[in-house]
């Protein structure tokens, strides 16, 4: 009997996760939700923790080409913070695994942890612990956050209702921009190492990809004005992908309006640049770190009032589907193109 | 002015750490404990957590040749319980982080997980999440994982007292000689493929390298006897490591009594055989993962009770040194020839 091999790339991450764990029952009464959410939630004598993993890979997830260490370390923190946030739970701890090869000197660690300190202050968080050994080949960091959230304020993917408006905060597509800019002038520096790097004028979609903004100011908006969304995940694969995630947890269709989602100038500036659709970008593109969450008719006025909110479509039932509404008045399925670390697998 | 390039092995990995953290002060309430120990200390609401995170990178940390999958993903697990039972905590939930290349099918990493989830099985721990993605070379694997004890019963390397004794569980060397004699099959096997593994008669030795145990029923021993030691570490880079690291955080010295020290038949034969002196093994051969701990005056009548656990040594003050009483009667400083991550990078 021959030996069956199916490749990783052909299920993707997100289906290779759900095979890996479908048969794991949970049996500690602290543990309350496993795989399937932006984190983990555990019980802790009352007080609820919610708690999130991510392995950051030199060659999959970043290029030090043009990803300086400092900014490296800072991001690495801040990508596992926004998984935080997107419970609506507030991060006070984290762990960091290092796998470092012999190109890297102490100094360029030294580095790399200054951006993890400066994301620690910037959002208060504390460094606890950690492992730091050799690697084969280049640079992996694994980062842990730990947050505390009361329970009933903790939000899942899986609470969004009918009828429920669909929100994105800040604007989406711009990450993915700046890293096609980045990749350009690698590829022209590459050529011609005595050319120089031009990035000006790019400072906001360069700023995007770089060193994104975990959206503490919005768990913070909910907060003070005693508002809940029914559900929330993070924007880390592209608008589409997590649209998806959220409409199959909560076994929901949806319909997105295309005239509604938030691109910046210069995103769509630089995308017809590049040639492409600006929607395009904020659909498949990925790393924006935004929150996207469904909030309920009631709480609906006073979201509203936050300028860094928009309402981008409402949540349908789930027969209607998961379609785009273009500006030209037409329907689209929406379909996940975002970006899958395994998929892009080489 | 020339650029400072210090190489990462001049420091190795505790110097490393040391100097990557040494500004870090922690800032929120429930971060008890931070970097320097087998786990972090949180408080969550009353009740304390511990939280440890180790990386075990292919070709640094293991060697597919000779380990199975399922005996990898079951001791990547087993070497994390073991640091939170070092805590004297029950551990409760795990994380598990994957980069893994196109080397690697969907049935391998279902056979990684199957050891994972036996050892949760075993363990009764919760496998709560993780991330799965794309390296570019070989398999990286993070586990984190969380365990529980009421404060006052957490033990701390730091806390030992002149006078108390030093104690380890099971034996120790026979990992590191499972390990010579997988290596030396693998040369076998390489220079000719038609030769056949032989490990019969060694499965003693193999067993402690390839799938380890981590000590619960000591713990489960301190509960039930009211016995809490004053110190305790596991031992993953070897015996004279560890007391190293005890001594140090007690600011004591030691007299280790090497006529006490236990280490299996099996694993003096075999040092033996390949011209080693078993008390080197047991002294600098790591990932034997039992528990080193200390005992005060008033728990050790309670403590001999438990066969499995050897009394080795006493804790002296600082000035006497860190030292090995051998059966000639003679003395010799304790140095680390422990196993370092960093330090054997290439």
């Amino acid at each position: 009997m021959e030996k069956v091999r199916t490749e990783i790339s052909e299920l993707g991450e997100f289906k290779l996760i759900e095979r890996l764990v479908e048969d794991i029952v949970l049996i500690n009464d602290s543990s309350i939700l496993g795989s399937g959410d932006d984190a983990a939630i555990i019980n802790a004598n009352g007080k609820t923790q919610v708690v999130t993993t991510d392995i950051l890979v030199e060659g999959i997830h970043f290029d030090l080409t043009y990803t300086p260490l400092k900014h490296l370390g800072y991001k690495a923190v801040a990508v596992n913070l926004s998984d935080v946030y997107a419970m609506n739970a507030h991060p006070k701890q984290i762990l960091i695994s290092l796998a470092v090869s012999n190109r890297f000197s102490v100094e360029a660690l030294d580095e790399l942890y200054e951006g993890v300190k400066l994301a620690c202050k910037k959002y208060q968080v504390d460094l606890i612990g950690g492992d730091t050994t050799a690697s084969q080949k280049g640079l992996i960091i694994n980062v842990v956050a730990i947050g505390e959230q009361d329970e009933e304020k903790i939000v899942r993917r899986s609470g969004a209702r009918e009828g429920d408006y669909l929100c994105v905060s800040g604007d989406v597509g711009g990450a993915y921009i700046g890293l096609q800019l980045l990749e350009r002038e690698k590829r022209i520096f590459l050529e011609n190492p005595h050319a120089g790097i031009d990035l000006s004028g790019h400072e906001y979609v360069v700023g995007r990809q770089l060193k994104p903004k975990p959206r503490r100011d919005i768990i913070d908006f909910f907060a003070q004005n005693d508002i809940i969304p029914t559900s929330m995940i993070d924007i880390s694969d592209g608008l589409s992908s997590e649209i998806l995630h959220l409409c199959k947890q909560s076994q929901l269709g949806c319909q997105l309006e295309e005239a509604e989602v938030p691109i910046a100038e210069d995103t769509k500036l630089q995308a017809i640049n590049f040639h492409m659709d600006p929607i395009t970008c904020a659909l498949s593109g990925g790393e924006d770190y935004e929150l996207l969450f469904t909030i309920s008719e009631k709480d609906i006025q006073r979201t509203k009032q936050n300028l860094n909110i928009s309402i981008i479509g409402r949540m349908m039932d789930e027969n209607t589907g998961i379609r785009l509404h273009t500006k030209g008045d037409n329907y689209h399925d929406i379909i996940s193109l975002g970006w899958d670390g395994l998929k892009d697998s080489e």
